[in-house]
């Protein structure tokens, strides 16, 4: 195995570079893992355009990505949870495991989270990543590589249905038919959900959305919406959609704030407290993996649909670009390995 | 028995009479009861005030009061519940029964409940009243007449509590310390909180705060507030202390939405997000009584304490003036059967 | 209408008459239901043979079936949730609405129920039975009257899925391939397992249960059970199947006692305490028709396989016996319209 | 700081030595602990009675003890949370944080747990320990050293209480007077129980049960138990007592089995069905120590109270013997830095 690797590095706003870096050596319990395919996600686009989300600022070289799948190629002292050889899924943020919330089963709320990605912790743009071998979760024949990386994204998924008690017989509403609106529609349906009903601007999108299982979808630009949910999962971060489909929500529903987006959005408090609505915002995900697996691996979800274009690790700036700015991408992903 | 009875009536803004009406009759399965002592409350007030609260408006004439205790003289067919003589608080709202949300348990958001004092159902300002017998909840001894009737705000109070989950070793914040913080206060430390922090303007109303529990108070006029709960009971119903005190909470914690106030109000979507934390909002109360009664019987909870000022059913009128306006006041109380 | 309609009525121990009786009279809130179909359960056969299950005696005529469908065609006063003419499934136990359970959202456990076919309760092999209006539920065309009696069973199974807290991912063992077993199989990939496992000593059941479902069947006369399951529903109601597959269950597992059998089983303490397993059993079912409905309406549940023999009123009789000894039957349906 | 220190080893069956080891020195992320104070346990008397508890078998010389408090005298590397000299309580299980279980929040169920005093891992029968820093919990000044060990026993009584979900209005039966029966009724009574109901055989336990707060107690070997709790937590270890006890439990109830007890018992099958209670085990606790020592601190719940004897480090055999055979004995503490 060569010492280097190729990596895709963010200098700055509109600044990728693709450069030669040491392949790193995973320490106790952790694995080398090459890395086969890593979806692009609205995240990384944001900080090649802004340089930052929040208060997390790029002020040094920073490798994006935290999609990924790819086999393991090496092991740590301690790591003996997977043979060389095997490949997974990349769980892409390794929390610290001690603190309360961890202890308490919330290990996506640890003040120490190290997330792939985001500043100042390296991602996945990369030939080789080292994880720590519990968050590399073993997959399927059945899964293409492809998909592997994309459940990270329907871990979101997973998560949402999960915080909004989607089950058996729900009737949900999702507002916004981006990726993550894609990956919640089938996943409410495997959770049970009765009526999925999806909501969006985008004709084509809605589309796509009717195909991977929505039982009716809404273009808000022509139309209000006539259904009440009992579960609302948002996700198109704009706020007027949230507002809107917010007051639809039935007696005793719960609403789940996916989609990232601003620092307030209003409230309908005398429907909120009428009708004993929760209301909960979602961060990243905690113990999806398996679940993830599972449906993606009998079927039961999609995730090759999504993939729309596919680059290169030279390529990763024009991932970025055409992400933001083509109508027709649904996913892009980089593979490191083919190039 | 008489045939009528003394009632106090409101027939529009600021115009209560009090007139003889004929004694109503208990149907099956109800009983009649004669009022000993009833509450008033901030939306007596309203009404008083503005002829409305929200979609509710008084059309017709109406009797106020939904805090009432009292003793049963009479009863319908079928009704086996209780004896002739049996002092009972009253649970002032009626629920169909045979609904969804009834038969999931949750009776307070039935479409068809029957409210007291809430048009166009008359309520306890009144010297008799029939109600449904399973309302009529039987009381010990050790429970004056008044603070009976004061378990109706009592069960905002549990309410609030069981939907905030607050448990042992649980950080609760109260923004407002009027009746409903008062009594949240107590419900708090009574659920096993080790920390109650209790903020408002009021100087007087933190002292009593303090008195009935609060581990510390806040003059949010003066100071900050620095605590970071894991539950929040918003009690105040002024926007600014709810967004103010929102901020506060810590990872996966609760607000509730217990004060009523105005259409929407601000949520802090970030810190919703990546905190995960949950929001609900409250609509009176369900199955609280048995627990309010074994609170406040054995002294964990004071009602008697908030009574401040107490009026004949003749002084309605005077009872409303006084407690939207006189600083001193807490709880007035009407004694119909004192008069 | 005529004024007399044809019934079954159990008088003793192997005793089932014909005969003539009033049609029932609606009262307020109550529907007349021209009776459809009605499945024969495993308690009805026991009815007939033995005169009782448990503490409940046939000491007087009894009209057994608590699996119906049928068709409204009168209705009491204040009867207004339905048209004459509308298809409905019949929930058979009305309780009092009034206790605490009820109150709680608990309704199966009311001390007060009512239940069809339950001494001295009569049930549905009759022309007509009467029936509050709530627990009559609307139908869909796509469920014929069959599938809508077999409602019942299915919720028995809705249930039991839903006290394990069958969801997404779970891996489930049903012990025993008979209604309950066949039903809970489909329930159970409905709730989202990804793993069902069925065991019986019927080969030909279990064929059954591969058909509608089971990821694997165990012949558990011929081999043990390799498969550690996190939910176990037990439907067995033999107390050897259970025990063994008790000691399955995995760490923070869920054991569901569904079939009824006996007044004591050996619970495997070590186990239940090292893995920390919840133990419950079901009684019936609350709040389970609309799901159930649903489920059986898109067809993710198929109730019509399940009929295997139909009857006519008159041969309520020979339906019993069948059932009891005939290794064929799966359910024995008695059509009271058609004949 | 000396380069050895006295520890007292269990060899064998009634073989217990007092004998000069290495101090152990702390790994990354661990502290140094000179040790206070230890609570013998129930369980440290039958390794010494019998070498083996189940599966587990002394079958090296073992330090038993499990219950202890210390103060931190060194750290290891990177072990940041506490300072040197900070008084703490120690909890006596270190999971592998990485499983199912423990990224679930469910560490008790670890399979790869090392636990204190169980073979072959040693316990704090010495003067110094070496523990994970995140389980060494740090303890107020009000806590003694003695109330600190005996937070271990408090929180399998914080751990049963929230496995019944004992709540404020709660009724709860407990069987066995023993400490983890005394520490469960103070714990109940800070949760919020209404009415505690402690049975055992032996009238002076039940005495030190009403004086910890206990409503009423009942001495089984003379009077039935007249009361039906909704919670009914099983600390006898007496499968006779679990047995009547189960049987009184009212409908929706929990049965908490908190004491050990052999491989099987009888469960009351027919009465878990009608009334749908649900039944589990304990083992252990997580995530207790910060309420525990909230209750502890704050004298809501007396540990002092429950030590009656005090010994040194060289006299461990003569504490284990004492508890097993001295009626008056309810804790033996073992002092190790005094003598």
């Amino acid at each position: 195995m060569s010492q280097t690797m190729k990596s895709s590095v963010l200098y700055g706003v509109h600044d990728v570079r693709t450069e030669e870096r040491p392949v790193p050596q995973p320490g106790p319990g952790e694995v080398l893992i090459q890395v086969r395919a890593v979806g692009t996600c609205g995240s990384d686009v944001h900080y090649y355009e802004h340089g930052r989300i929040g208060d997390f600022v790029v002020e040094q070289p920073l490798v994006l990505g935290h999609e990924p799948s790819g086999v393991i190629v090496a092991k740590g002292r301690d790591a003996d949870r997977h043979e060389i050889g095997q490949r997974v899924a990349l769980e892409p943020g390794v929390p610290c495991s001690t603190c309360a919330q961890c202890k308490a089963g919330r290990y996506n709320l640890c003040p120490r989270m190290r997330f792939f990605g985001t500043p100042p912790i390296d991602g996945a743009f990369a030939e080789y990543v080292v994880l720590r071998e519990d968050f590399a979760h073993p997959i399927p024949d059945a899964l293409s590589d492809e998909a592997a990386g994309l459940l990270e994204p329907l871990s979101v998924g997973v998560w949402a249905c999960t915080k909004g008690r989607v089950r058996t017989g729900s009737r949900v509403l999702i507002t916004g038919a981006g990726p993550i609106g894609l990956v919640a529609t089938q996943t409410a349906r495997a959770f049970g959900a009765t009526e999925v009903v999806v909501t969006d601007v985008n004709p084509r999108r809605l589309e796509v959305a009717k195909e991977l299982g929505a039982s009716a979808t809404v273009d808000v630009s022509q139309h209000d919406i006539d259904f009440e949910p009992d579960v609302l999962l948002e996700c198109s971060g704009v706020p007027a959609a949230a507002k809107q489909a917010m007051r639809k929500v039935g007696r005793a529903g719960r609403i789940v704030l996916v989609g990232m987006g601003g620092d307030e959005i209003p409230l309908p408090l005398a429907h909120i407290q009428n009708f004993e609505i929760e209301v909960t915002g979602t961060f990243r995900y905690a113990n999806t993996w398996p679940t993830a697996i599972e449906l993606a691996a009998d079927a039961t979800v999609d995730l090759d649909r999504l993939v729309t274009h596919r680059f290169s690790l030279d390529e990763v700036e024009r991932a970025l670009t055409i992400a933001a700015t083509d109508d027709s991408v649904i996913k892009a992903v980089v593979l490191p390995s083919h190039g």
